[in-house]
């Protein structure tokens, strides 16, 4: 998922991690928030229970973060937290705009998780004159046209995409132009923008398929 | 995502696959499918970056299939898509119901890359009257109250969970009663049910938390 080139960017100075390493790190971070109130250290075991990984992955991803945890004691949890935390940026709360007020868009700004996660949805946009206006979520529908306004003045930074497949490549292309840091592709088609900009492209049914494999 | 046990219960003879090996499995298809028409062979090199990890991973994962290429020619597509679909059970079509007809629910059972996969839904139930009824992609919003019956004669076999988080434990359980084969949670929570059972938990704030690493 995601564009390939997305590893390049990153500002001078920052370690580059894996693809594998950087798709652990969510998992990790939900123990690590759910736990927190109840224990002030974690064991590799416990974090790799949790990513479905060994533990030696674990430990090799958290070294690559510099940290090395004690033997028989495990890793400091609030530590650790901020650390992954920093490092996907989102030591600060990020403000995502959802473009497509449909069904699938209506429910990503419901979606508690969302917030929970440290991510404000900050606007949704859609084209219909039926849908502009209404209240969904905390926000009400915006005009398509502002888009690019609102990305340019710092509304939003991060761009959801529940549009339909045509229309995908267009709104992204429109982001882009507008500034946007990156976008998270949920219409079942791949949109091509600049290296620099990162994509990650959901497909919901990868899901089903793995799922499949178990049962 | 999912519970740790499910790689325990394979029918017996069936080679167990690691969970990353598996999780990549879908990407390789999805390559496949794409250029199965266009080319014969495809090389460790074209599927590695499909799945965005190195050709070694890649050679590794086939060979668990029994795969082992030709060197300078590749895997042939056709053989190996067969494989692949075998391997993750969707060699013939698998029948899925929705719970949940609300904006989630609704959007999945609009989603075109589940028939596109090899998913058909089945059904789609909610609890609410006004819901009931109604149509909803190809289907028709049933009673919840006919989950067990449906599901115990065959109606569907994988659920799809998009029902609010307060329902989400209750309902599986009443699948797993009725003898699911498997259950994608998009709930914002837990479920727990038995291991045989197993059950992958979509978040989709990881996609964005993995996203704002990126950018």
């Amino acid at each position: 998922m995601g564009n390939q080139e997305a590893q390049l960017y990153r500002p001078p100075g920052m370690r580059v991690l894996s693809r594998a390493t950087v798709s652990r790190m969510p998992r990790y971070l939900r123990l690590l928030d759910d736990i927190r109130e109840a224990q002030a250290t974690v064991s590799s075991d416990e974090l790799a229970e949790a990513a479905g990984v060994n533990p030696a992955n674990v430990r090799r991803d958290l070294s690559d973060l510099g940290f090395h945890g004690t033997r028989g004691v495990g890793y400091a949890v609030g530590d650790l937290r901020s650390r992954i935390q920093r490092e996907l940026g989102i030591d600060h709360r990020r403000k995502v705009a959802i473009v497509g007020a449909g069904n699938l868009g209506t429910a990503l700004a419901g979606y508690s998780g969302f917030r929970q996660r440290g991510f404000d949805v900050a606007a949704i946009y859609d084209i219909s004159s039926e849908r502009v206006g209404r209240l969904v979520g905390d926000v009400i529908v915006t005009d398509a046209g502002r888009i690019g306004h609102d990305c340019a003045t710092g509304l939003f930074d991060m761009a959801i995409l529940a549009v339909p497949a045509t229309s995908a490549q267009r709104v992204a292309e429109e982001l882009v132009s507008a500034g946007v840091s990156s976008i998270l592709n949920f219409a079942p088609v791949r949109v091509i923008v600049p290296n620099d900009v990162p994509v990650r492209h959901v497909d919901l049914s990868t899901e089903l398929q793995i799922l499949s494999y178990y049962g």
